[in-house]
């Protein structure tokens, strides 16, 4: 619920200037800023996005969940490929391409299900590539028993 | 043993000014320096609590084990609780708050009952957030059985 | 496939001067340079072996694969061993010595077996340390059935 509620302060702050939270407050004191990019799946836990921290963005682990519903997709593959688009819209709002990844881990419920359906969507948004260093691992659970999340790091950056 | 004679030496560094290892051994040939700072608890292997390199600060996976006496906290969500505390310690003492963390990777060995547990505690150590981008995942084991581990990386730029 | 050609074509870079594809295709509209150092294992899925952004190295996760042979060496300490020695050959590509890995993830498919054979390595690789910030998790599968994966992020400041 709360992030629910951070949610609609994002588009409140734009639509009204005279919002009594500034932008500020997805700024830590160092300078860290949260992105919370419109289109965006909503979190419904303690956690967001991503962050961008320097010439970094960090983006939290992303499952197949179609933003416009705030469903998972049904089928496998529509699954993986809806998490990497999630991904990589976050990664876009902060000026970076999928090809601006520095790494990526994997985390698959069942290696040799998942892990050829993963490679088929990396060339699909990759083409010939070349593709981010990656890490693949078989995990006993996602939450909500989901079979695939991709986590991305990526790089854009500031200009002076 | 290794690392109790390498907490033992930063103890005497701070203290005895002649001692006969210089602090510059804490930093590595590109500058990376190791992160041992007091009242952090003492890591029994091949690691160390955390790095700074740059303007980020990588802290080692917490576990729940309290400081005072090195051995874990009985109940679950006090473990929970001291995990996330013995990360913040180490992030605290590179001048980086709980709201510098740029990414939070925790790994449980039951989603379905430790996820609630560190939702709850990161609503008391974030309050009404926002909070960092984080992955959770559900692994086999963790070292000696535990149940939950937190990996924390930081910002915090180095003042010129 | 795709990363037999694209490993080809590096080296095709090298020596002809008159290649119609230039030094540029490994590096990201936003500056990542991929890594594909000589002697390197040969990457045979969406992934390569490691990336530099800025001050920072991203080495994929690591296993023990022979890059004479390329398949994987028999013994379970050979093994591990060249899981980290396949990483260092990375890092050391960019200037970086495992003393200015910032953060290491292991992955390992069974704690009680492998995690000593982790230490014992690292000591022989790191000496008396200091050793680097770690996680090390037991997960249920990795790619191949393999026993052991290694994740490092290495630090070595771009010159002036």
């Amino acid at each position: 619920m709360k992030s629910i509620a951070f949610s609609t302060l994002a588009v409140t702050t734009l639509a009204v200037t005279a919002a009594p939270v500034s932008a500020d407050d997805h700024v830590s004191p160092n300078g860290v800023r949260t992105l919370s990019p419109e289109g965006g799946i909503i979190p419904t836990a303690t956690w967001s996005l991503g962050t961008r921290a320097g010439d970094f963005i960090f983006v939290a682990g992303m499952r197949g969940i179609d933003p416009e519903t705030n469903t998972l997709v049904p089928d496998a593959e529509g699954r993986v490929r809806q998490a990497f688009m999630n991904m990589q819209l976050i990664a876009e709002s902060e000026g970076a391409t999928l090809r601006d990844a520095v790494r990526l881990v994997v985390y698959v419920t069942d290696m040799y299900r998942y892990r050829p359906i993963v490679n088929q969507i990396q060339e699909e948004l990759w083409g010939d590539g070349p593709y981010p260093p990656r890490t693949i691992i078989e995990v006993d659970r996602l939450n909500q028993d989901d079979i695939v999340e991709v986590e991305g790091t990526f790089y854009a950056p500031v200009e002076d």
